[in-house]
């Protein structure tokens, strides 16, 4: 090393020392004839006091090498907000490692600069305290979860990256494979099918923080290339992997956000989880749970209500605390908010602050009866604003509902920003309808239906449950998981139900049902959205806080100036204009169907 | 877990316990009325014994789930060779989990089946105890170097893979950007550039098991996609990062080979290295020195030798112990072998074994004087047989009696297969002549020249060396890395030499030279070839038997079957035939170059 010490780490118990130390330049304030430099590396910053003529041309972000002594600040100088503050370096030899031109960004902890400045300049940007800690953060959030997974016997196994294109609800990147023309590879969605044939393998208990890639239209806060911490066990049930996933929670929150989590983390099923807060990710942080109707206003006279009733569906209402004293205009902004989301507006009820009295667009639709136990039948109390939604699909109104619980809280400031509230979510259905009136897999066409369901799911598709479990924090799905299908009839049943040919089954992962032919394992595994769970525990509002080079929306990446355009001879090369052979066949080797060997016994 | 033990795990003091064990049958013995089972999961093997019916069903590698009871094997029935082989289970109870059919690869450590039917039952494959004993070793390899890495404060950071096409030597596997038509990622042959640019960011100190990709002609045991294990470390010195590199090495060995490695590990010359191994990375299990003989055959009227060093080249020789007694046959063979490397022939001499008498084609071209001092001038003795190379091009000659020498060292039975030799080559050359007579970089155009040369590499390009260091294991280059150039006038230095014009540099990689104007530190790195690495631990003859699913030769995969060709519709939503905009503009976003920030003091 061309230093002998770390800036960050002298102290007074140092003073005396000749020290080398070789860092940035973070301020320089010129005294005349005393020049003071804060002098930043990796373990942090110290005071450097030159006397000499040569500190007048640094600059900030220069790189330098610097010799001197450590002394005691004069009395009255000490700074106690600095870990170094006791002490300062006198220079007495500066070497000049590399200079810095004007900076784009400054190097500064209160900077404001906009996301596509600060990723072209990514190298100066991660120069910054809040940056710089992210990436920590994160590399020590592997460290811990691979602890805890070690000490379980966990295997790390790298799955391929350049495999076959398999339909997990996005789209595959591709990639022209030149010895193959006319044939592509598939960049994987997720290490999904590959981890199950790692169970059939025998290997038992596999982990991976695994590269993942899913081409979809740019949302917020997606990237197209993420990552996750991807696990699967066998021999197991949903308790044993449910409990690995709280051992590894609890290890991240307790060592990087000082939180002990109480275990066991609660359970929610699906349905009670849609049922009061109108969402299969609750944020448990605050109360205003939903309020179903249904029942209560049977009968009633109102057109909206009374449609959704007798369509055999839903009407709930969630209670927006002091909600009655917000303006006309703020309760129109919830007619704004509701069509944003695609609903028709947002039936409310204010009830008076003194009388307690219902006013508002609904109240004249209610009989007096309805009115007179509508505070009791929500727990509503005067001040209150109570808003409403019925739909003949229930969670479609569960779902408003649920958005309107999350606007109410922010908008009430009833988010407790310090808290941290977990909760699994379980019992998931197997399948819903689509628009189309097809049946889906609400997870993956992998996950079993549970012991109640597992040999008859095709009575009730839509009363199916699952061995599903999806981790929760805050709001923010943090993880998901499920036990497998390992029958190869269940899974045929399942294929079937979804209205997957045996014909399209085969051709897209045959390979695993045939692995499914040679004594499968149960097993059953989870995923945690890695970049999201450092996201939340770095306190960032964005995952690409926590992604050393992340892409801007558009997929492109303002640092390299990536995608970029081909040339011909690279495209004529990469064969993506070849027409694949009309059979396929490997390049080499024979890879036919091998003839069973009998079974020796 | 649906068991209660692991059935590796049982042993006599378990007798009289009641386990409930899962896992397969791998082997079934009728006794008529008993029947045997070995029992295996991924903990070992345990002899199950069943007096019931139901286990005349079982056949091998049922996936099943047995009660009973632990008790002592009868006297004598004991079996030594196996860990649980004091006690057998009677059962009481038998689940099949899961049937299976015939076995196209029977589980069996003595299969000799092909790669192509290993690879298409790979998950019958890694039941084997070979193969998964391969997984484990690897998992646990990945887990060493991440200890010594955390402990000396590396941080582990992903950097991206959906990047730009950089030149480093090979093909760039490319990717469709469907969200910008015409626009193309590259995947990333290695991290350097983004582990560089780590550095100016004040990272200081990184590494990642990063994975790789090269679109190269699948030589024998090349995967399109493998590992590296990448470091890259900030205000550092050669010794530095070789010191890393050891210690890296010798927790490896010391766990997973039971080898302590003597540190340090011999350093040699990138130049001694050719001269007396004529290799770049010699194994060093065994002497077989090359001699040099362009001295001592100055003035020879043998053309061939005269030619060589006539024009300034080089004459040597390597001594085959034992290599008079070869048949006719034998040493014409050498003819053969040396035609296949693409060299006309070796030429040689043998000794006779009583009279030490030089006989054979060469003996008769040289004087009786060069005749007399040969078995001196390289250490011969009668009955070896001494081959010679000659040719203008040192560097060729020197390679040909480099490979003859691995050869000799394998026909006359030199190699210790159980020893483990290891050694850095260091002070490596800059550049070297491509066949075009351009200047090319023997790393890559990164590499720093040492501070002999950093001011004047351009008067002698072929003389001038390099801070870079491979680390070398038996023969194999198992590591490499250098310092880097941090100054961006030396960089531009290095490029004109290697002719890469300002433009190209501003277009393949304007981005690094941009970073190098913001103070870059010093910095250097290296990165194992992990894959390989692996292997070597694993005493395996190919990488494929340390990677879970690797591909054919071809980049086919027998499992899944990719690559495979794509539809219309998958073609026509990637963009795969879209033209690209003339001028590149990012999707969303105003990435443009960013008004410098006046310096602030």
């Amino acid at each position: 090393m061309i230093r002998t010490h770390d800036a960050g780490s002298l102290r007074a118990t140092d003073a005396g020392s000749t020290v080398t130390l070789a860092g940035w330049v973070a301020r320089r304030r010129d005294h005349g004839g005393v020049i003071f430099v804060d002098l930043r590396d990796g373990s942090g910053v110290v005071q450097v006091v030159f006397r000499e003529e040569d500190a007048h041309a640094l600059r900030n972000e220069y790189c330098v090498k610097v010799t001197g002594e450590v002394t005691r600040r004069p009395e009255g100088n000490e700074n106690p907000e600095l870990p170094t503050g006791e002490i300062e370096v006198t220079a007495t030899e500066l070497e000049v490692l590399s200079e810095a031109a004007p900076l784009p960004l400054p190097v500064d902890d209160q900077v404001t600069a906009g996301d596509d400045v600060r990723l072209k300049y990514r190298y100066l940007d991660l120069r910054r305290s809040g940056p710089a800690a992210a990436m920590r953060l994160r590399s020590r959030a592997n460290q811990l979860a691979r602890t805890v997974l070690h000490e379980r016997d966990f295997l790390e196994i790298e799955t391929p990256t350049l495999t076959r294109s398999t339909p997990e609800g996005a789209r595959d990147f591709l990639v022209p494979v030149r010895l193959q023309p006319g044939s592509w590879y598939a960049l994987p969605q997720s290490p999904q099918l590959f981890k199950q044939l790692l169970m059939v393998g025998g290997m038992e208990r596999y982990y991976q923080i695994a590269r993942c890639y899913r081409d979809e239209d740019f949302r917020a806060d997606r990237q197209p290339e993420f990552t996750q911490l991807d696990i699967e066990m066998s021999f197991v049930t949903s308790d044993d992997v449910i409990d690995l996933g709280e051992e590894i929670v609890a290890a991240l929150w307790s060592d990087l956000a000082n939180h002990r989590i109480p275990r066991p983390i609660p359970r929610i099923t699906w349905h009670d989880a849609m049922a009061r807060y109108g969402s299969d990710k609750p944020d448990l942080r605050y109360g205003v749970e939903l309020t179903e109707l249904t029942d209560y206003l049977r009968g009633t006279q109102f057109r909206v209500f009374a449609g959704a009733i007798d369509a055999g569906g839903y009407v709930g209402a969630v209670v927006m605390p002091g909600g009655a004293a917000q303006t006309r205009k703020e309760l129109d902004g919830w007619q704004d908010w509701a069509k944003a989301r695609g609903a028709k507006g947002l039936a409310y009820v204010v009830l008076d602050a003194e009388t307690g009295e219902a006013r508002g667009p609904v109240a004249k639709n209610l009989s007096a009866e309805h009115l007179a136990g509508l505070a009791d039948a929500v727990g509503a109390k005067p001040g209150d604003a109570i808003f409403f939604a019925a739909s003949p699909n229930s969670r479609e109104a569960q779902e408003l509902l649920g958005a309107a619980r999350i606007e109410i809280a922010k908008r009430a400031n009833l988010v407790d920003e310090s808290a941290w509230a977990f909760c699994w979510v379980v019992d998931a259905p197997m399948f819903e309808k689509t628009d189309e009136g097809d049946w889906t897999a609400v997870h993956h066409p992998f996950t079993s239906p549970n012991a109640e369901w597992v040999d008859r799911f095709e009575e009730a598709p839509d009363r199916a449950l699952a061995y599903a479990y999806d981790i929760v924090c805050n709001g923010n799905e943090i993880g998901g998981g499920s036990i497998r299908i390992h029958r190869r009839d269940v899974q045929q049943r399942v294929f079937d139900l979804l209205g997957i040919t045996p014909e399209e089954a085969q051709d897209k992962f045959g390979f695993l049902l045939e692995a499914f032919s040679y004594g499968p394992p149960p097993h059953g595994g989870i995923a945690f959205g890695w970049d999201r769970v450092c996201m939340l525990l770095a306190g960032a509002d964005s995952i690409r806080e926590v992604i050393a080079f992340p892409k801007t929306r558009g997929g492109y990446d303002p640092l390299t100036g990536a995608p970029t355009p081909i040339t011909g001879q690279q495209r004529a090369e990469a064969g993506i204009d070849a027409k694949p052979k009309p059979q396929q066949v490997p390049h080499t080797g024979t890879a036919g169907p091998a003839a069973p060997v009998a079974d020796p016994t």
